[in-house]
């Protein structure tokens, strides 16, 4: 039996209950939009007071029918919506679509409402409430009340799109028609009740018309079904591009008044994307412009661009804002240069780059001539074409050329267009040719092809088998010996040192460690030892047992709890101080944290963070994001530190919060020093505090 | 007489030499645009080759003109241009326009030409060569060759823009036209041979028709004049929004090729366009849209920012994209959400923000009370009205209410629509309601709406007297002592140190200075006393004969140079270390350039610069754009540190480059202790090196 999912988005036969015929209103439009786009098979109005709508017979009620529906499209008010939900069900529809919205997203009441739905949909899967329904534009098939449905020149492309929101889902097809961008399936799922992001992911990843994932997000519901989804994708080579707002307080609000989306924090989906290899649309124009890139097929192997122009200034736009990209571009090698010098065009400047033909090259063979031999040549990774106003009228000089070297090449060929031109944008993109209008998507742009074909998609599940345990773990906070016990047991090395109970006991200590020393007072029930007095550093061997006086004296002073003894600790020296923390999202689950420790990682913000569980390919990326990487490095002839110990300690970290779960309250270890290269690192300090299992 | 800059804008007569009657070429263009703009004075075509041009005569050359025309534009290839612009002069042209390219963007030869050029002109002002030419849409008056002025529907408006590129002029009108944004004047100044961005910046401050200027820049070629400039544009209230490529290698290569524009480092047209009050645009597109805004006559006094929509999802971009800008959207007060209640609106969410008043809502009577209830409202600094694609068939239900809410309130109106709408986009422009397609541009513009209303303009020159110098400057490197006198005579505090030409002379001064201290070797000859164990910290006074003994022979043994004695100096604690810095733009000038001491600055390139003269604001400006700036304000339990100390020396150190001029080769002061408030700077090191003045 066909997937319900599929049903959904190729239905043989729909329902629209609370349809009407007056397509100025919003329950006239489905059925005026499934007839003009063409939908072939039956569709069964519901609605007690017609007896037709168009030519079609018009439904009392559900329960009569004349056959099953496959999917059933709820136009009712929030109020009828879960009795019609009930029949659809009772009538054997597969699936159904509910647009009402006042669910979910309105607080304690509308959920109560919301499960009643749900409940009422029994086996039926359930599209909504509050969505705005679904575009197969493949199948042509609009099961959607979007007044962007009411354009012409709709056309088929590989971008599908799941969107929460389904005015953002109209606002894209909207502005995906003024660019000629085509789309294979857009799909709004608003409330999720059941069917959600990550179903419609799964979907679009078996879907043979679907090339890139396009995805508006306004929280993720359910971030393993998320997770194994996008895992899915980048198996199978469709690149996933995701929108998300909630990057401001502003932006959560309004989202979860919108859809009733769970929030987390927006530096832990961040991370999640990182960790999925999912490309992060840092504009809402983005997620058309990234997508329009990644479903041409192409493959940019380089940073070198050339930048093929007949208008000086709109190429220095270009190549300033590829410049700041990162890319290069680099004037033509001499075989190159010659080749197009033999073209002979009257005031070109064809051995720079731009390379610009002027006004006298805007011909179709002299084009064709110049792109051709750009793309042949070596030295050039991808080619930037700049159309300016001289082609406005006869758009064919510019778009033959281009049609038939992309036919060639595989590299990309990208085309700014520099005066208003929506007409040549959209002839552009429908041939197949990527066409932006401004600089900056056009760098962006290539920026996301390099990444794409450079990427490696980090392993779900960390590489490291899980230890037994092998201490007995108590509940609350545990002391700095205990703990760095815990992570000692997880692989990550601590300080060389002894607990003492006494201050001789910490004398005998010293002197098997040999000095100079760092000396602490030992104590669960004090977090910073430094504001007690309770650390003492660079203490000679000899003198420990004093220090260990004057430091319990000081412990009594403050009153702070019960004095456990003394930790006699060796001096680490000539190693970067680095922090590795540990977080928990509401939403989205455990994660890792680390920065260099001290105060410049707080006032420059400089951390990096991954979600649970952290593998080897997140850990490098994190230090590689970390601005303060360099210094491990062997910057200004500091030695070049261990990074591989520290790669390990990181997933060791990750490891030990994945195998504690929700018994972990808190856990950092802070400073971990990294050691020079071959040295590895050394925990010297740490804090964990567990909770009850049974809790 | 009037202006010559003032008739080449507003010409009573216009010869065109070289006009062709083939409106397909280029040389056909200007004529038929002017004509078709409406041009009401006389044009004279010169071509020997035609009698007559359209319905007017033709001339065979300059010099049987009837009259001396205002304007010359010559449309003759740069072979010919020469001697027409000659004879333009001698029969009494004010100004003449060349267009022909192969001028100073060409190379020597190129520059050679550009020379002759500018020589033949004579008293007659000059634009270009390898201009376009300029519109003047204010009075219908294009004297341009731009494919743009084939469109209809320029409308007239308050920005006027001054391009370096004639390509850049055409497409900026281009994509204005097609968002309904009007100029008042677009002037392309091509290679500037003669009148540049500054002349024309300083007409448009003394335009009535021009409230807001926009710049296309590919490099400044006269700093002084378009400083002043600047600062008349200032002074008048009138915002610069300028654009400037040369951002990266590959986008300073294709300017300085285009139109042989002088580079400067960008980070020093950072510093000249902040101290000037000159809003940067950080794309293509904040050219115009940032202009938009600022021409609407707004003020922004706040950050509470009202969102109303019909919806949701639109308003949610909005909403996170203004918030990530700083803004907040707070929910609306018991008295304005009362207010909005009492609408009864079905569904709509009257209480929160964005304010959704759902597809019942939009009507206008409905919109009209809740935009003004929202205006009215104290709270609300300003509001972003969202347009779905339900109002793309009435936009006057949407536009109606605002514009006569914006004729009531002068706080900030701005729209975002959300579906692909132009016609929408251009009908709100032309009627004085700014409309953007991007969420991220409403919240750019209402950044910048701020800035403008907050502003203070930083003062050309700096406030302080300049000293006369004391002491007798020798050339090449002054020693650290010799240094840090030159600094104190700018009233930059040293360290309390004493010379000394023997150990001996050095234990007396110990004593003096009372320990522990710093000692260090003096010698012009070492720049990086450290490298050769040249500085001793922490040294008790008693030892400082023995470590003077130690530094001797390790000077010697390192051969560097000649020992002049040492440098016995008290050690600064508590103090946080800074660096004042040096350089020079070689097209911008001298310029200062702060950080904090250390590494870290490196690390993370926290360093801010300002063009010589530094005026306190500048200096306070430069403080506060550093990320480290946290740590003077008494970060985590520090003291804070003077500020007040560190602007004086920020300026003194300007005052000391202005003063000394090209005679300053190096200047570094490195580091300045910035001791807790009160307690003033330290220079604990520094080094300057200056020319012969005669060189």
């Amino acid at each position: 039996m066909t997937d319900a999912v599929e049903r959904l988005i190729r239905p043989r036969s729909i329902a629209i209950v609370g349809a009407s015929p007056d397509t100025g209103k919003l329950t006239g439009r489905p059925f005026a939009y499934l007839k003009k786009h063409g939908y072939q098979g039956p569709i069964y109005p519901v609605n007690p007071r017609y007896k037709t709508i168009g030519d079609d017979a018009c439904y009392p009620d559900v329960a009569s029918l004349p056959t099953p529906p496959d999917v059933g499209l709820v136009l009712l008010g929030s109020e009828r919506v879960t009795e019609a939900v009930s029949e659809l069900s009772k009538r054997g529809a597969r699936a159904a679509i509910v647009l009402a919205s006042g669910f979910g997203e309105s607080g304690p009441e509308g959920r109560a409402r919301q499960a009643k739905l749900k409940e009422a949909a029994g086996p039926m899967r359930l599209l909504g409430p509050n969505t705005i329904g679904l575009v197969n534009v493949t199948d042509r098939i609009m099961l959607s009340a979007s007044a962007a449905l009411e354009l012409e020149g709709i056309s088929a492309g590989k971008i599908g799109l799941v969107s929460q929101s389904g005015g953002i889902l109209g606002s894209v097809l909207s502005r995906a028609v003024g660019r000629g961008i085509g789309f294979s399936r857009l799909i709004a799922t608003g409330n999720e009740s059941d069917l959600g992001v990550s179903e419609f992911i799964d979907f679009l990843v078996d879907d043979p018309a679907t090339d890139v994932i396009a995805l508006y997000l306004e929280g993720v519901r359910k971030p393993e079904a998320f997770r194994e989804a996008a895992i899915r994708a980048a198996r199978a080579g469709k690149p996933i591009v995701a929108f998300k707002v909630g990057r401001s307080e502003s932006g959560i609000r309004s989202a979860v008044s919108h859809t009733g989306a769970l929030a987390g924090s927006d530096k832990a989906y961040d991370a999640l994307f990182k960790q999925l290899g999912i490309i992060r649309a840092q504009s809402f124009a983005e997620l058309l412009d990234l997508p329009l890139a990644l479903s041409a097929g192409y493959r940019l192997r380089g940073r070198n661009l050339a930048i093929v122009t007949s208008t000086g200034g709109a190429a220095s736009l270009v190549a300033d804002a590829a410049g700041v990209a990162g890319f290069n571009t680099p004037a033509p090698d001499q075989a190159t240069a010659s080749k197009l010098k033999n073209l002979d065009i009257k005031d070109a400047v064809l051995d720079g780059n731009p390379i610009d033909v002027t006004l006298a090259g805007v011909k179709s063979a002299l084009m064709q001539s110049v792109i051709d031999t750009v793309l042949e040549s070596e030295m050039f990774d991808a080619v930037t074409v700049v159309v300016g106003s001289s082609s406005l009228h006869e758009p064919d000089v510019i778009t033959g050329p281009l049609m038939r070297a992309a036919e060639k090449s595989d590299k990309p060929i990208l085309v700014y267009v520099s005066p208003d031109a929506p007409q040549i944008v959209q002839h552009l993109n429908r041939s197949g040719i990527p066409a932006y209008s401004t600089p900056e998507s056009c760098a962006t742009a290539l920026t996301e092809l390099l990444r794409t074909t450079d990427r490696t998609i980090g392993s779900a599940s960390s590489a490291i088998k899980a230890p037994t345990i092998g201490v007995e773990l108590r509940t609350g906070p545990l002391n700095e010996s205990e703990s760095k016990t815990l992570f000692a047991e997880f692989g990550i090395r601590a300080t060389d040192e002894i607990v003492a109970s006494t201050p001789a006991e910490a004398q005998a200590a010293a002197r098997k460690l040999g000095g100079p020393l760092v000396v602490k007072v030992l104590s669960r029930d004090v977090l910073h030892k430094t504001e007690i007095g309770g650390v003492a550093v660079n203490i000679p061997a000899e003198h420990v047992a004093r220090a260990c006086e004057d430091m319990a004296k000081r412990f009594q002073a403050a009153g702070k709890g019960k004095l456990e003894g003394f930790l006699v600790q060796e001096m680490v020296s000539g190693g970067l101080e680095f922090l590795l923390g540990y977080s928990r999202d509401e939403q989205l689950g455990a994660a890792v944290l680390i920065g260099l420790g001290g105060v410049m990682t707080e006032v420059f913000k400089d951390t990096a963070m991954r979600l649970v569980p952290v593998s080897e390919q997140d850990a490098r990326d994190m230090i590689a994001e970390l601005k303060s990487a360099i210094l491990l490095q062997g910057f200004r002839g500091r030695p070049k530190a261990d990074v591989e110990a520290l790669v390990g300690a990181i997933m060791s970290f990750s490891n030990m919060i994945e195998q504690l779960g929700e018994q972990l309250s808190e856990a950092e270890i802070n400073p971990l020093f990294v050691l020079p290269e071959g040295s590895g690192v050394r925990a010297a300090d740490g804090v964990v505090v567990l909770r009850d299992k049974a809790s």
